[in-house]
C-alpha cells in the first residue's frame, strides 16, 4: 500500500497515515495538496491523507474544491489532536530564535503565542516537518520549527516549548481519499457519509432536504454553504450525515435526489471517534 | 465618526471603510482584529470594519468567535472584490525580488502565482499596506509587497504585476460592527440578519428551524456549523437570512426561539450588492 501525505516524515499527515493504515504503509511525500489527485489518478499511489478542517481555522475550502474537481472519494476520516511544539538545534533557547519557519496553518494556530515575541519573524514554508529536517541538515542557528513530537524525534531537535497552539483542544480532521473506482468498506462498517448538493432556487429547499435526512433517522454532523459568486441565489452545500442503518441512508439519498439539482456522495465511511488528549 | 480598521491606510479595510462611511471618516489603524472589541467597548471608536469570509479561504472562524465573545453587533456588510498586486520600489523587477512580505490571507490567495517562483520566500506580516509603507520608508530592495492599488498609490510603489490572486473573482465579505447598544438602521432598510443558534439534541432539529424560516419567506444565504469538540452532539450554527418583510422576520425569530436552546441576533442590516469587477 502506497499513500500520499502532505509533507515529509514527521508531519501530522504521517501520524494520521500510521494511525489509519498501520506502520508498514509506504508513504509518498507531497509538498502541496494539489499534486495528490494526479498521483492518485495515475495510480502512483493507492490513496492519500488530506487535512480538511480544523477547530480553529475552519474548513479548507480549497481541499473540498480539489476533491470535487478530481472526483475523489472519501474512504475514511481521522480526528487528530494537534500538538504544536517549538523546536530548534540542541543548545538553542528561545532568546536565540530570530525566525520561525512553518506551514501557514501551523503559524495560524500558534499566532497568539508569538504575540509575546514580536521580534520573532514568522516565515511560511510548505511543511512543518520539512523545516525541522532543514534545521538539522543545515545546522541552522537562530531558526526554530513548529512541528510534531514525531518530527523532533526523527530530526533530533530540542523542544524549546511544547503545546504552543492557541487552543489546547486543537483538532484537525483528515480525509483518507481514494479514486472514485477504489474499493470501499463493506456496508456494515459504514455509518457516515459526505455529500455535496446544489439546492433549487425556491425558499425552503434546504429545509426540505434536511427534513428527509431527519425522517430517515440521519443526524447532520456538519453543514457548510459555499459562496457562489456568479449566481448568488443558487447554493451549494457540503454536508456530513451520520446514521445507524445503511439501507435507510440509501433510501434517503434517492428521495433527496428528487429535491436537489445535483447530488454527489463523496464518500461512505466509518465515523472516527474523537479521542481526547492523553 | 471614528472607525477601527485592520491594517493601516491603503489596506482593504480602509477601502471598505471609505465605501461604507465616505471619505471623511476618521480611521483608527489596528494591527490585529483582537484589539477591535476593546476599542469599541471603551468607546475609543464608534465602530469597526472586520473581514469575515473570503471566496477562496472561507469563513474566518476566529472573527466569528470575537464577535460572539464580546457581544458585538453587525451594522452592515460589504462585499469587496479583492485585487492583489505585487509591488516594490521603482526600478525593481520580478527577478530582483527575494522575499515577499504580506498578510497571511493575501499570501494564501496568491499561492498559485508564487508556485512559479519557488526561490521567492513568503513572509507573514500583520498587514498588506504596512509592508508597502515599510518598503518605501526604509527603501527596501529585493522585497515586494502584496497589496491594493490604493497602497501602491499612497506609498508610491511600482506595481510589478497586477491581479496575482489565484481566483480572478476573489471577493471578501466585511462586517461593519458596532457595540451591542449602538444605533441600528430603521427597520425599512433592514432585509438581512445574521444569527447564531444552538440546536437541541434530537435528529432533525436544524431542519425544523429552517422550515420556520421558509414558512416566513426568508431565504438562507449562508449556513455554517461550528465544530464543537467537547460535546459533539450539540451543534452551533451561524446563519444569514434574507427577507422582504421585517415583521415576518420578527415573527419567525419568536418561533425559532422555541425550537433552539440558544438564539442570538448578531445583526439586522441591509444586504450589500456584490458588484462585479469593473
Amino acid at each position: 500500500m502506497n499513500i500520499a501525505i502532505q509533507g515529509i516524515l514527521g508531519s501530522f499527515h504521517h501520524i494520521v497515515a500510521h494511525q489509519y493504515f498501520g506502520e508498514d504503509v509506504n508513504l509518498t511525500e507531497c509538498l502541496s495538496f494539489d499534486v495528490m489527485p494526479q498521483l492518485m489518478n495515475s495510480n502512483k499511489v493507492d490513496g492519500a491523507v488530506m487535512a480538511i478542517e480544523n477547530t480553529l481555522a475552519g474548513s479548507i475550502l480549497s481541499n473540498y474544491a480539489l476533491i470535487d474537481e478530481f472526483d475523489l472519494r472519501i474512504h475514511g476520516e481521522v480526528h487528530l489532536p494537534i500538538h504544536h511544539n517549538l523546536m530548534a538545534l540542541e543548545g538553542q533557547s528561545l532568546s536565540d530564535i530570530k525566525e520561525v519557519w512553518s506551514h501557514p496553518m501551523a503559524i495560524l494556530q500558534c499566532r497568539k503565542y508569538f504575540r509575546d515575541y514580536p521580534n520573532i519573524k514568522l516565515v511560511e514554508e510548505s511543511d512543518t516537518a520539512e523545516v525541522a529536517k532543514q534545521i538539522q541538515d543545515k545546522k541552522l542557528m537562530g531558526i526554530a520549527a513548529i512541528a510534531s513530537n514525531m518530527a523532533a524525534e526523527i530530526y533530533n531537535l530540542n523542544i524549546i516549548e511544547s503545546e504552543i497552539q492557541t487552543r489546547k483542544q486543537n483538532y484537525t480532521r483528515f480525509f483518507i481519499l481514494k479514486k472514485s473506482n477504489g474499493n470501499i468498506h463493506t456496508t456494515n462498517e459504514v455509518n457516515k457519509a459526505s455529500l455535496r448538493f446544489v439546492t433549487h432556487h425556491h425558499t425552503g429547499s434546504l429545509s426540505e432536504v434536511l427534513r428527509i435526512f431527519a425522517s430517515f433517522n440521519m443526524n447532520l454532523s456538519k453543514i457548510q454553504s459555499l459562496p457562489i459568486i456568479d449566481n448568488p441565489w443558487n447554493y451549494s452545500f457540503f454536508a456530513d450525515v451520520v446514521f445507524d442503518d445503511y439501507q435507510q441512508f440509501q433510501k434517503a439519498i434517492i428521495e433527496v435526489k428528487n429535491k436537489v439539482s445535483d447530488l454527489k456522495v463523496i464518500g461512505e465511511y466509518k465515523q472516527s471517534k474523537r479521542k481526547h488528549d492523553s
